[in-house]
């Protein structure tokens, strides 16, 4: 289990964007953005039950996020690498506080009928970065 | 084969940072960002012999690259997935013009001794976006 240092930790709670990478069934990767957080120990994607990603998480759970900064994507990076859980509790607040984060906006604007919302949470197991992001 | 709309091109052109997707030898994701280029038909990534993700590719040379815009996150995205080849020739030509987009210098100022560029030659066989790259 790694930690995220103070700088790390801050990309992930500052409104950036992440990447998030999984596996496909046939072994080629995913790649796609996400909206991203850290609550000191996990990094945190708000996804929804059905979505590819959260499939190829529950069939193999290994999950890899990186973000660069928004404002200056020069100043540096941080990857973020290990086993992802998909957690259902409280993955509508979470979201909901993503969409303030993310959009200023007070609920989630794009809740689709049905939509069960989960949270795809990451345990930190391995951690490479630089400048802004070591 | 897929080919890039203007948008689309205009992503990869621009000075923003990708973020490439490639899988290692046990089958996890390997996720890093990336300085890329389009040159009409194949997104451009440089590299060198021996790295993590060129390694990658000549063990399984399916990868994938996310771009969002960097001035302004919101406006959208494209991923491009597709079988990635390792190109010597130009190589280093090509990094020099990647530095002078992305830092505004002459020629790349980080080459390490006996280092050996590449290109991964990635030709677009699924092209997924929405927004700025739809």
């Amino acid at each position: 289990m790694a930690r995220l240092t103070e700088k790390q930790a801050k990309l992930f709670t500052d409104p950036n964007w992440g990447v998030i990478g999984t596996v496909h069934e046939d072994g080629s990767p995913h790649v796609t953005p996400v909206w991203i957080d850290y609550d000191g120990a996990n990094v945190l994607v708000n996804s929804a039950q059905g979505r590819t990603k959260v499939k190829n998480i529950e069939r193999d759970p290994r999950a890899t996020v990186t973000v660069l900064p928004a404002t200056n994507q020069k100043a540096g990076y941080v990857t973020v690498s290990g086993s992802a859980k998909i957690v259902e509790k409280g993955a509508l607040e979470h979201m909901n506080l993503l969409a303030k984060k993310y959009l200023g906006e007070d609920g989630y604007p794009y809740l689709g009928p049905g939509e069960k919302r989960v949270i795809i949470q990451i345990h930190p197991e391995h951690v490479d970065g630089f400048g802004a992001g070591s």
